[in-house]
């Protein structure tokens, strides 16, 4: 009826009359093209003369869609906001946790928290993002070149941090002498790099990070590694499936100082070996000399590294020098700390960050079948070359990625699940109001309560009460609750019973 | 002596001899220049010819320093990883948290999971870095403008999350039918803006949500309120402090209907509405104007939303429509919830999410001192604006920043401190490993021990143990522990006993 639709562009408000219907029926708030109806006047009457206006413009000055009283009912409006078919995914190299998964994080990370805090340790954190600055160090080390660096609006260089250390050596020297060392520090923080993705590893990890700021002793790393053991102990991880490789920087620069290499190619030279494990020998040497070292220097070097007995490296080194003492004085007291079995000296381990100092360790899978599970070290001069003073200090890292591959090898992932102590439901939806006054009782007790938020039948309430786990079942029918009482049925047991509702705890 | 010093740059091996003892005496093993000696020849034999090679190259082809045998022993190394003064502070607009600040956020986010769990809902997280597509709305939203975006090393455009909804929506597509609805779902997670900082307001913050996907019934909505107000009494808070303004977006919309505005610009007006106590009314009518709105329908607009009685909204809607219906039906099951006092409903109230379809609602200080302390609705279309069926949903965003304002404002601001059960203690430097075994046995048993990691003075260690709170001492000297025991101290009490370590729990 083409008079008809004229009618309705041109003259809306005499349209409204029968469609005045649909005004309280708008079930789909953003349909595209809608008719639009003018409102009750009698129920607008307080407003202004709209309702006797039909001419009021709709859509005028903005943007392509200038058509005054036209363009609102006929031409299809600039679609925004509506359908952009999104990517599903997280951004490549990162996650989402579903419920599932971050069951098994928070288990993973409560055993982090609770082995520091057993530990005297306490927690920190710092912000995810910093100037990029701080972790801008020329040793080639791989966290380096994997930054996630960009400029912000503000075109301040900035990173996702790839570490937590940096950022804790900033908060310290920032705190100075307000604060009392040593400092027992813990974290528990997200990390990111970005590296092509071809190896199928993540962008993001969480690191656990555990620090003491202000020991100069032997006895700071020991402590860590018993922290770490402790861990490990908690998860069901014993000492044949894990162990330790533990060395000394001191060891590779005892070395280098015969060789007369500069102490500023010390952290270089380390981060080349640590690589020792996964790319060619040749390759090695190659990047070695190219720092300058003799072939006779590499070698002997090598020599040095291939050493796994801290009494030949006595013979080699003399028993005068800090890497021999400071490592017997680990093994001695790891023995009184009780995790002698899980440590070995292995002067290859020199771990591929520059600024580690002295003992160095990590932690890997006997049936090396996995990358480091943490590693960590002394790092005593961090807080100097940023410019602070120079206080010893130690730390690891732990990452949330390896440690999980290990426990679901070793049949040691916790079987974790939704754990609620009530369902609440309401029999009939005017009840509805009283089963969430149930709730509420019950959360004041301290329950926890999943409440049944609309009607549904018995059946899948009880599906639900499945998923959830919940222990009780507690309906809300109408005879009961005349009477003051609700039903209990007790799931694992299928025993059911009434009670009042002052009662219900 | 020009001699000597010629004799010791070419003929290094000669130098050596007097210069050996320093082989191991490096305690700071990073001086910028430093004579290098040759080793013991006994130590490093079965090294090679090192040590009878006094001519190979110290540092050679590498960099600006090429020299030879030379470079290295009197030309300045190139300085890398050497001091460069680094800004101590956290990126401009981020925070650090040092132990306290931890301990005060660990508090509130705990409460946060907490109250969370008693209404069955399960803990997810999502990556704080998305594609920054997930938030592009043109709706002219502040949290749109503020998105702190970047294109990352593979050119793609990326932004750190504004907020956790748009990544949550995202995750619910991602697992369409493996998940049964309703979904209870919340979250603790850190938002970032980029915003000049002129307001004095950061570019980070952590944000507690809840969310129900899957309920079309105010019910949702009635059980998101009651969640807040169980955390805000939970740390101290009344109705007499915070109130919920309460509305429904359908309110806007039924008006909006009234006078044909196209319902593509719903969200955009809402937006607008928002800003409505932030920047002059005039400006307000000037950008709906903008829309296309005639005076009229603005000046009407106005009016309905200064209403602040359901009743006279019912005469003004009528009690057909659906605004109303929802929001009667709210304010009837929160006398059930319990939290009657606690709302109020309130045109005005609208969100500046473009997303919201129904009810909305925020928190507010009564002394009307601070910004929103929380705020949420109902967004039944979000999903299908990805690309998703169209599945009902509301949530709610709770900051951590203005809570801690109103906290600290009511005094209700919790003290808390470190808390170590024990401090233990060797007596003398050798009796460290026997400390060591005494503090994992206490661990073991389940206690907390902050191990004295070096030897200190007495005094030292009672400072120390008022600092950590310590509940006893443990000191282990050297007559008690050649007779197996051990000395405690409580040191609320001063008691004071020995104890055979066997019964040390």
């Amino acid at each position: 009826m083409p008079v008809h639709a004229s009618l309705l562009i041109l003259k809306p408000s005499l349209a409204t009359t029968f469609l005045r219907s649909s005004l309280s029926s708008a079930l789909v708030p953003f349909p595209l093209i809608r008719l639009r109806p003018f409102p009750n006047p009698r129920n607008l009457s307080f407003l202004s003369s709209a309702a006797s206006s039909p001419t009021h413009s709709l859509v005028s000055s903005s943007g392509d869609n200038v058509g005054g009283g036209r363009s609102g009912a006929i031409s299809p409006p600039p679609i925004e906001d509506s359908v952009q078919k999104i990517d599903v995914n997280p951004p490549r190299g990162t996650r989402d946790f579903p419920p599932e998964d971050m069951r098994l994080r928070n288990w993973l990370f409560n055993h982090f928290r609770e082995v520091s805090r057993s530990f005297g340790f306490e927690e920190v954190d710092f912000p995810v993002l910093e100037s990029e600055a701080l972790f801008i160090r020329k040793a080639g080390e791989e966290i380096r070149d994997q930054l996630y660096c960009f400029e912000d609006r503000g075109n301040r260089r900035v990173a996702l941090r790839p570490e937590l250390t940096p950022s804790l050596a900033r908060l310290v020297i920032q705190k100075g002498k307000s604060v009392s060392l040593p400092l027992k520090w813990f974290a528990v923080g997200q990390c990111w790099r970005y590296e092509r993705m071809t190896r199928g590893r993540r962008r993001e990890h969480y690191q656990w990070n555990m620090d003491i700021i202000g020991v100069p002793e032997v006895m700071a790393e020991a402590e860590l590694i018993s922290s770490i053991v402790t861990f490990f102990k908690r998860v069901g991880i014993t000492a044949s499936d894990v162990g330790f490789k533990v060395s000394s920087r001191k060891v590779l620069q005892e070395v280098l100082r015969c060789y007369s290499i500069p102490e500023n190619l010390f952290g270089k030279v380390c981060v080349i070996i640590d690589k020792m494990e996964k790319i060619p020998i040749d390759e090695i040497t190659k990047e070695l000399k190219s720092l300058g070292m003799s072939e006779e220097a590499i070698k002997d070097l090598l020599q040095v590294l291939s050493i796994k007995s801290l009494t030949k490296l006595e013979e080699i080194l003399g028993a005068a020098g800090e890497a021999v003492a400071d490592l017997k004085q680990l093994f001695s007291l790891a023995e009184k700390f009780g995790y002698s079995e899980w440590i070995q000296f292995d002067a290859s381990v020199v771990r591929g960050l520059a600024y580690y100092t002295g003992i160095v360790f990590e932690g890997f899978d006997r049936e090396g079948k996995l990358r480091a599970i943490c590693g960590g070290g002394r790092y005593d001069h961090l807080l100097s070359t940023f410019g602070g003073d120079d206080v010893p200090a130690c730390g690891f890292g732990f990452g949330d990625a390896v440690i999980i591959e290990l426990l679901k090898e070793k049949g040691l992932l916790p079987e974790l699940s939704l754990q609620v102590e009530n369902i609440v439901c309401a029999l009939d939806h005017y009840l509805q109001g009283a089963a969430a006054a149930v709730a509420t009782r019950l959360r004041e007790k301290g329950q926890s309560v999943d409440l049944v938020l609309e009607s549904k039948p018995l059946k899948w309430v009880f599906k639900r009460a499945a998923r959830t786990n919940a222990q009780r079942l507690i309906l809300v029918g109408n005879s009961e609750w005349q009477r003051g009482m609700v039903s209990v049925k007790i799931l694992s047991s299928g025993e059911q019973y009434e009670i009042k509702l002052d009662e219900l705890e």
